[in-house]
């Protein structure tokens, strides 16, 4: 159907800007008339024009008698910019189609009631399914006030993350990797844990041949035990904040944040904690890219949205070699934490497999 | 090409009787004349007629100046059966296109001289690649003298086999546990360790819908521990075999020979011996649904072929939950036995992973 076509070419739109917009969502629009595609738009970055903005100003006083195709219904609120429903409205457009209804409580549905309520036609659902794919990290954080956590492994075909002496470099190939620098540059920040960053000291950007966007780097380091002449510290191509316990070292702090680092001592250092904290600071989407333990508190904690396993077609055996998934664990099957896997590619010779928490 | 079209209905007919020739290869034939299909046939049994023999008695009189089109090069020496070169030989065939040639000792191009010689045109190669795919646990037997082996595992997504209870009953959904049950189906014989037995008392049959074909049950119990009343033992379905250390309780030995099971004492119990013994028994396909410990055994020896990972969408967590391969395991990545994933496919909700060893 011809509305279908119109809101795919608004999604690929949206799907182009996606990654770069946090905290806002990715959005396209397309402005039609006539069969003809006078105006396009995606919101690029927060702060910057809303996608129907870019689209409208396209289209110009053609807008007027036009329909308009938004993968997310047009906001009615004063934020940074104007509210896009009274554009819609004074550009005299004819139709709106929508692909997902906010759920954003300062929007919720406000946008199209205000459309429809200055007589113009609106339709909602066309590709919803699609649209609230490329929403979901939005809609998580809107909802939760918390980032959208993605928990990245790099494992053997029997599960492990490192041999039994902890050697771990590498388990899987360059096209893995590559790919995971991908993935850091699509988040708004990576996480990490201490044992790794002491193990590995590891950059945690993102070395993309074209470029990339290198996320915030998170630190869990509870005793402020990181040497200050570390990558994570001494890199300044991206920031780094570190959580500790409120009764860390304040020479340590002192030096750390001389060199440019944040650190944020919490009273109960825990999953929960940090995710709020970040969660204030506009943080939408989160990698964990960290150790057994770490990955378990977030199981613990019920509080990821996305696994993301790289497996390599190798053998290391092993019985006291780590795992993904550490802590105590569950004691009985049923005590499992369920997810569904929604893809399984792969990338050179290893498998990428990608779960999503069940009912997420 | 019309060689390929052929081939591949004679590739259809082995595959309809793969896993029930052993020691035997499935082998499919079809006899065409102008262009016409006058015989088809398939070797069903170890001991029953070569398909040549059934495609070439379905042509009759006709086969004079026809075409066969065989899977695998036809045998030139005195089996159970007479030598299938010959037979095509007397029957006037004009053309002969083998997909894969036999890397039998006894047989080995001898079969395809043999016919070359009696001025019969031969083409080989046709669909060969599809053609040793499927009689690669045939060549390996032939080769080696010990069972292809193919290594079970049912893993949750974070790598465990069990919880740190040691609690797995079940991990897997109901689909994959049938698709185990066609697995047994499709092999000679199934081996497993004391340990999971004694843990979990299975029956280790074939429990297929409409039928199929139980493995002979092979355990490894070295001190011969398994009750008597265990399923194993009681179950008179499939044949079973229990290979022992060479000191171990006659009198035990003599209770569970009562009940029909044979026991095998070894100098050395190892992966290795046993393996010979296998095959020395003509058991040409094992697989492997064993503990951590076994499997660990096998992947040291190096000595097995397949892995099949059925893996469920659930998290479990524990650093002390079992994996699918324990023992010592390397020391470092470059220690670790590659493998390559050459099937993905979901089982119901589950993902079954295939992978052989790399090379072999």
């Amino acid at each position: 159907m011809q509305e279908e076509y119109y809101m795919e070419l608004a999604l690929s739109l949206a799907k182009g800007a996606a990654y770069q917009t946090s905290p806002n969502p990715p959005v396209g629009a397309v402005v039609v008339k006539d069969g003809r595609v006078i105006g396009m738009g995606a919101h690029l970055k927060a702060g910057e024009a809303h996608a129907e903005v870019t689209a409208l100003a396209q289209a110009g006083a053609d807008a007027e008698g036009a329909d308009i195709y938004v993968t997310l219904e047009p906001c009615a609120h004063f934020g940074k910019t104007p509210p896009c429903a009274d554009l819609v409205i004074e550009k005299g457009i004819r139709r709106v189609f929508i692909a997902a209804v906010d759920p954003n409580p300062l929007v919720g549905g406000k946008g199209i009631e205000k459309i429809r309520a200055a007589g113009i036609e609106v339709t909602t659902g066309i590709c919803e399914k699609e649209a609230i794919a490329l929403l979901t990290p939005f809609f998580h954080f809107i909802q939760t006030k918390r980032p959208y956590v993605t928990i990245k492994t790099a494992v053997t075909a029997d599960g492990k993350t490192a041999a039994h002496t902890g050697h771990s470099r590498w388990i899987t190939s360059d096209a893995a990797r590559e790919d995971v620098h991908l993935l850091r540059s699509q988040n708004d920040a990576i996480l990490t844990g201490i044992g790794t960053v002491l193990l590995d000291n590891p950059l945690l950007t993102s070395r993309l041949p074209r470029g990339g966007k290198n996320p915030i780097r998170v630190l869990l380091d509870t005793h402020l035990r990181v040497p200050v002449d570390f990558h994570i510290i001494q890199n300044k191509e991206a920031k780094t904040i570190i959580f500790c316990a409120i009764d860390a070292q304040t020479k340590k702090q002192r030096a750390l944040e001389d060199e440019g680092v944040t650190v944020i001592r919490l009273p109960h250092m825990s999953v929960d904690t940090v995710l709020n904290e970040l969660g204030k600071m506009g943080i939408m989407t989160l990698l964990v890219e960290a150790g057994a333990e770490i990955n378990a508190s977030f199981l613990d904690a019920g509080t990821f949205n996305k696994l993301i396993m790289y497996m390599a077609p190798k053998l290391i055996g092993g019985k006291s070699a780590p795992s993904s998934f550490g802590g105590l664990g569950g004691s009985v099957m049923d005590e499992a934490l369920a997810i569904d896997f929604t893809s399984v590619e792969m990338i050179g010779p290893d498998l990428k497999i990608v779960a999503e928490r069940r009912g997420f």
